[in-house]
């Protein structure tokens, strides 16, 4: 079986960590001009491992095998999050890139095809997953329109900025293309304390993103009285103590949810605040659990609303993203190969966290592996893994892509 | 007794009202370019009106009268907040202004001495009442150390890059001034709700500005159990719902507070909030009751932190402001003055808002002059006064301010 080159892969990753790195993190948000600088990069990693390598309409880094099918996409993501660690999304794209190579070397899987990809804007600067939803099917335009980051820069002008605008595009290949494995850190505690190096992701949880706004009236905070306010912050606090009663009431044991932005206006220690906003997300692996968990909520705002003197509305904040079953088969497949490489030391568990696979996976059979995170930490320029599960981690998967892209052919 | 000429006090104010104009509303913060030009034309206008205008080493506007001792200083501040009001400050400012003009158009009252003012930076863009701070005595490398503005820009730079930084200073001349008046909109709604048209002032409210620093742990917030997580933000939700009921148990029915920011960091939607932050401001007029309240915010702080899993610490905003009778015989004069013009229909009342006037009071016989603010409404583009009640207030102001001078040349 073809041998993955750990050095070379390690060397890989930390070049890649060079853009945007700040401390022992990295700074490298969609689009930016370090990210643009990164994927460039990428692309040209990918052409010197013998791939046809793009950069497509929507800002994704695509390297096409020139081997026959079927192929398997190997992909994940390299953008980050505002403060990020150095592995989350790059070390699953740079598997892809290892394991590409490592076939491309080997006498017995010289000709099995692997493609690799960089999904855009997996952290949602703009909006989440737009490369994956287009690879998947979905119409560029739809995926662009209304995508914003912060700064209110648009993902259509920022991807005509970048000269990406009007590409052609990566787009799944049905008679082609057998699957879509995605290898990324764990991002939390599990692996670690249960003393396991792989984890064989069963699900990936579903994720609703929404938009709270508390509108009261401005006012002097030293000549409005107490029981004259309309404050909206007050109104805001007083909600979100509710919401977690409300939510702790009806969560499962994986179910957890997060008040991850709050923002007064003016924000000025003199005014009462006539306009709050808050941004709240909920996870968890039960469709069904996460409905309920949204009608709760939408109770509660409008009781909230009713109750006045503070109006309160709902709306999406990003397009919610459905739980994901892994193929089972292809659970099979990484398994098989962790046990042969590291006997008894990886599990099955779900994702807490969302992944491009998720939206890849009611298109095209999918699964993950995991890799343990030290200490569970993630989103941060403390996220690490040991040296030697980053590499073990590529190695079952490429065992699993030889196997998968075998079975497949029959 | 001088007249005071409503159409040119109207004329003036709606002039100023053009520097930073924004809808109905003005943007003038301390130092900003369009401050600057509005001082600029203020002390152009004091030139225009017989006094010695200058601005100062901090950016106070300040015209001296040639006029022989004692005087009285008539002053507010042309500052604003980031969304302020027409009026807030700079209606008691052109006050100054327009009686000095009708004092040195009248027979009677042109020996008689006003010094008027606009003290830097009221609203605390930087640091809250450096002018009249610095008029009190304060030594003014000890009003700047440290003030700094929400972009990171210190007062030290901006008074540099306006060209004040090293001017000669207005400061408080003891054998000549002997009051300090000042007019300004009500802010709240109790004149309307009686039926009133001016305010005296019994005293000022205190004022304490309290920063609370939550420390927990960034981490992913689909990755992270619920018990696991040191989240910032929720820890910050409960601490202010709790902070809420303890204030709600030891207010008077005068004491207001107020949470005017909150920040979660690092904002993100998919990451738990590491660090969150809130300002505090509490008021009353009663020192003994602030204090308790102190008591009781650093206790419920104390007890958070030590509770865990977030570290909890409270630290002063801003300086506090101690509440400030105002001098009885001064209010006796302008109320005598409110009953001359406007019989019955004045009132004595507390301020909740924080003056000048306060700073200068432990230093210099002070007292206040309010007009009805409509609808109750300030810091806010709506504010607004009826053309009458400013009119009224600055003849009021302008014969309390003649019986003062002559009061004291005994």
């Amino acid at each position: 079986m073809a041998k993955i080159n750990p050095d070379r892969l390690l060397a890989d990753l930390s070049h890649l960590r060079t853009f945007g790195a700040e401390g022992s993190g990295v700074v490298r948000l969609a689009l930016s001009a370090i990210d643009i600088e990164a994927r460039h990069w990428l692309a040209g990693r990918m052409d010197e491992a013998g791939l046809d390598a793009a950069i497509d309409g929507v800002g994704t880094v695509f390297g096409r095998s020139r081997q026959p099918s079927p192929a398997v996409v190997i992909g994940s993501h390299t953008d980050t999050q505002p403060s990020g660690g150095w592995l989350d999304g790059a070390m699953g794209v740079i598997y892809g890139l290892e394991i590409a190579r490592a076939f491309a070397e080997s006498q017995r899987e010289r000709d099995l095809a692997i493609d690799v990809a960089s999904w855009m804007d997996e952290e949602g600067t703009f909006s989440s997953y737009v490369g994956s939803r287009v690879f998947s099917g979905e119409d560029p335009a739809e995926a662009i329109a209304n995508a914003r980051n912060r700064d209110g820069v648009t993902l259509g002008e920022a991807l005509t900025r970048a000269g990406f605008a009007g590409r052609p595009l990566a787009r799944l290949e049905h008679g082609r293309h057998a699957a879509y494995l995605e290898a990324h850190i764990e991002q939390g505690g599990r692996l670690e304390s249960a003393g396991k190096r792989i984890g064989v992701v069963s699900s990936i949880v579903g994720i609703r993103d929404m938009r709270i706004i508390f509108l009261g009236q401005r006012n002097h905070a030293g000549t409005t009285p107490m029981p004259l306010r309309r404050d909206a912050g007050m109104a805001l606090i007083a909600f979100a103590h509710r919401l977690d009663e409300v939510f702790r009431a009806i969560a499962g044991p994986e179910t957890v949810w997060t008040i991850g932005r709050m923002e007064l206006d003016p924000g000025s220690t003199s005014v009462v605040p006539g306009r709050a906003e808050m941004l709240l997300q909920y996870r968890d692996g039960d469709a069904a659990r996460l409905n309920r968990l949204s009608e709760r909520l939408r109770s509660l705002v409008n009781e909230t609303d009713s109750a006045g003197p503070v109006r309160v509305s709902l709306s999406p904040f990003d397009a919610p993203v459905a739980p994901a079953e892994m193929d089972a088969g292809l659970q099979g497949q990484i398994a098989a190969a962790a046990e042969r490489h590291a006997p008894g030391q990886w599990i099955a568990m779900p994702s807490g966290a969302g992944h491009d696979a998720q939206i890849i996976a009611p298109h095209l059979p999918s699964a993950m592996l995991f890799v343990p995170s030290i200490a569970g930490i993630s989103h941060d320029f403390a996220e690490d893994t040991k040296e030697a599960d980053i590499a073990l981690g590529c190695q079952v998967m490429a065992d699993a892509a030889a196997s998968i892209i075998r079975a497949a052919r029959g």
